[in-house]
């Protein structure tokens, strides 16, 4: 399976899926349709069994999917059937709201902690989540077995943070900072631009309509 | 142009090249080379022409690029060279931190106010963003011609503050929730869920290495 690239839409899609199975297991759902998964999440039945099909063969003809095991192997394909530890630089307002992001902790990542440079927020919380100077990020990292770090910093400090992650050991970087970062072919790196995502909204209601 | 459907993963790039464009500009740069273009976005030159290809002809052979020329053409693409009014429902952690995120305003998207229920916010303000009652959301919209809406509170909550806003004149909606949304065709709706983000790395991370 893992010589074929998987494309990111149908990861993307997974989680979704995932998400919504996981209602319907709540729900007291023992089997599902491609097509109630695809009503659910607003795609196509086709759809469904393609980003599937990428990782074997789900489900019985005419029955459908077992709804807790589909979910349980989508959750082990996701790589988060365990948890992963994350930390936090920057404790400004976007710092804070993602370390208290529920969707997190419910999809098993475990922020530790944040940190920041401020004098005035270092020391206290962010919810339950302690803020600790920036210094301490390396050791940190190494003593709790940090993996995923995410990034909240004004765009000209993320780079120097980036690097510096990297070299205590993490394997994972989440931006949020509007600034191309570069990391080594071995970590994983992921930009989440805010802005980016309205101006795809704008240009499909200007120039795609 | 219209007939032909612009990748989203392209509009997204725009969106990044144009960053970078800015910043030439301000440090000066009068042309510049698809090479330096992909150089300092972390792409291929071969991607970056043909993105802007998707638009029409750009730039003279062995010359290059207009910085300012082409940054006003791709700004125009994405529909952000003129300002848009957006509202945020949701004034906790997250709808405070999108409230005051710069990358909004730099990029002409003009945050208006904020919307909540909670009698101890509404009346404050997140920065300098006022925070308004639920109530007064339709009459907000329709008397400030607020075109783009951002979801920012708890996933059971977001379809019904979506339709009010659809009924209010709401064009596109950015939201937060994780939960699946619909809308009328002729609205445009995006999704963010800062989860998936976190999967599309730790399944990068477990199963396609």
């Amino acid at each position: 399976m893992k010589s074929q690239k998987i494309p990111e839409a149908t990861i993307i899609r997974l989680s979704v899926y995932s998400r919504y199975l996981k209602q319907l297991e709540k729900n007291g759902l023992i089997t599902v349709s491609s097509g109630t998964i695809a009503e659910g999440v607003d795609g196509s039945p086709a759809q469904v069994r393609k980003d599937l099909a990428y990782f074997g063969e789900f489900g019985t003809r005419g029955v459908g999917y077992n709804v807790s095991d589909l979910n349980r192997y989508i959750t082990k394909i996701l790589g988060i059937d365990n948890k992963w530890n994350v930390i936090i630089v920057g404790a400004g307002n976007l710092g804070s709201a993602l370390s208290q992001y529920k969707g997190f902790d419910e999809r098993g990542f475990n922020v530790l902690a944040l940190f920041d440079n401020d004098p005035e927020i270092v020391g206290k919380k962010a919810g339950k989540i302690p803020v600790f100077s920036a210094p301490r990020m390396t050791s940190f990292i190494k003593e709790n077995n940090v993996e995923i770090g995410i990034i909240a910093v004004p765009a000209p400090f993320a780079q120097d943070i980036v690097d510096e992650m990297v070299g205590a050991g993490i394997k994972a970087i989440l931006n949020f900072a509007p600034r191309v970062i570069s990391v080594p072919d071995y970590v994983e790196l992921r930009n989440v631009d805010l802005a980016v995502n309205m101006e795809v909204l704008t240009f499909n209601m200007t120039f795609q309509k």
